[in-house]
């Protein structure tokens, strides 16, 4: 007999009415060049217009609020690199609680002062030299914080569903929902959301070729490893699936695509001069998927979760010229 | 005795009655970042997500509609090197008829090819030579087409002004409206709707410093010529108000800031980096006069037009790199 999965509709519908008046309920987006270029119905839920820039706050608040008020007063910390740290600041924020973020010492610098900017305490480490989860957890463990993991969480899963969640109260049915995968928290939360609404959705994660290590551990029936990946999209460059999201996307992931970081850049610009919006790759790979032809068969009616939008316009324009 | 206004609220109301479900109901953008750094509630109206990409459908529709069906069949035309051109050969596939557009032959290649696309037949002329405007008449004249203004029409102020109209119902009374000025249609329209809506509301023009036609237009109480401006603000580089917006302006505009093309950069750069929108020079005018502290005693809830957000990436590139 299958064990129960760790993260139930409930659960979701539970963080949807958490985050409601806290989280933005982002908007989905419609393109009539998008349709007819891609021969489809397109829906972008537009995550970069999240509070942070990213789906992250949905997951980091909905696990910070359910910690008990004596852990609440102690506080909360992070480790991250990227838009989780934000995510946890500002949860901390809004919970009227303090955070400390790990970040490494190399970290963009407007990463770092956003965080910051959240009112937490950022505590950096070398990344070439030290172990973040070690640091992490001792940081934790010395100051008695809750740590908020980016992805390995019940309480993080079921908040980053709320993203498809929302897109399908829109959208009514839809036929394949594409979204990005990382550690795949937020295709785990939103599998469970999707396929809870509309059984016969098609859940279809997207991760770059680099770092294909969901792909690769869907198709070997075991979590996989693989050397870190060298890809733009620094939002999914992970080694290997989270321990608590694999079992999910096992049971309710169909397929996943993987798109190159020419791909990803070339979704980016459309998204630029077309939508007009801001997506950082990793944000704009489900687009890129899509819009490459790696999505077989593509049906009628499409959800695409567009994860994120923060990236500095140095690095946007660096992108673009190559 | 005044003469009568040639634009009147209820011809805004009966624009916006003619839009529904052919132009879009565009949102508005709210940012807590935003509204700190500038110490007010501010309310944009995101007319780059417009069809086309900026407020200029708005005005080309509602004109072209209201042709006869005896022209609306040999067609209609417009001279435009910007978003007007895209404007009018979309009004016209909207309204089942053909639309030819005089362009510059050195106009970027993505707005011929953009306009193209939308179904126009595109005839390029030498700008440094030939006079458009008398090239656009004869043009019109030879074929029997309508030729569809860029602002100085009462049918195309109305369809502007549908932009305030929406954004003043989404957000209720504000005390201020900034809108960018260029040929003055969009703005002539929007106060039109504001001060009809809420007779206190103060109307704000925003014009590039090198621009600044309108500006010195009203200081002097008559239509006054510059020479045509240098700013990368290309949708506000006039030279003069247009002779039917100026006396509407002048009847209902209470000031004009001006924005440097650093001001202009920085609030397309925030945009970008924290909203999340791509903004063109003119549609980020507006709101780089809020930022950059050029609106005398900014009231408490201001609402700013965003009016277009057409530019390729290579030269977003290239302005933030100046």
């Amino acid at each position: 007999m299958a064990a129960a999965s760790p993260v139930s509709f409930d659960d979701v519908r539970a963080a949807a009415a958490r985050l409601r008046g806290i989280a933005h309920r982002t908007p989905v987006l419609t393109s009539r060049t998008l349709n007819s270029a891609v021969g489809a119905e397109v829906f972008i839920k537009c995550e970069n217009f999240q509070r942070v820039g990213a789906f992250k706050f949905r997951g980091a608040y909905n696990a910070a609020a359910q910690l008990s008020p004596e852990q609440l007063a102690k506080g909360i910390a992070a480790y991250s690199s990227g838009n989780h740290a934000q995510a946890t600041a500002l949860a901390a924020r809004e919970l009227g609680t303090s955070a400390v973020i790990l970040m490494p010492e190399d970290a963009p610098r407007s990463k770092l002062a956003a965080t910051a900017g959240y009112g937490a305490e950022v505590v950096t480490y070398d990344r070439y030299a030290q172990d973040r989860t070690a640091l992490g957890e001792a940081l934790a463990e010395d100051r008695g914080l809750a740590l908020i993991p980016p992805y390995d969480h019940p309480h993080v899963i079921a908040g980053q569903g709320t993203a498809a969640l929302e897109l399908l109260e829109d959208t009514g049915a839809l036929d394949a929902l594409l979204v990005p995968v990382g550690g795949g928290g937020l295709i785990a939360g939103s599998a469970t959301a999707a396929k809870a609404l509309h059984p016969g959705i098609r859940v279809i994660g997207v991760e770059p070729e680099a770092g294909d290590d969901t792909r690769l551990s869907l198709a070997s029936g075991a979590r996989v490893t693989i050397p870190v990946p060298r890809t733009i999209a620094d939002g999914q460059a992970l080694a290997t699936p989270g321990e608590i999201t694999f079992p999910i996307n096992q049971r309710l992931v169909d397929a996943v695509s993987v798109v190159s970081d020419e791909e990803i850049v070339h979704a980016m610009r459309f998204a630029f001069e077309r939508l007009k919006i801001v997506l950082e790759p990793s944000g704009a790979s489900a687009l890129a998927a899509l819009m490459a032809g790696r999505v077989d068969n593509p049906p009628r009616r499409i959800g695409v979760i567009a994860s994120g939008g923060n990236i500095d316009t140095e690095r946007f324009a660096g992108l673009i010229a190559r």
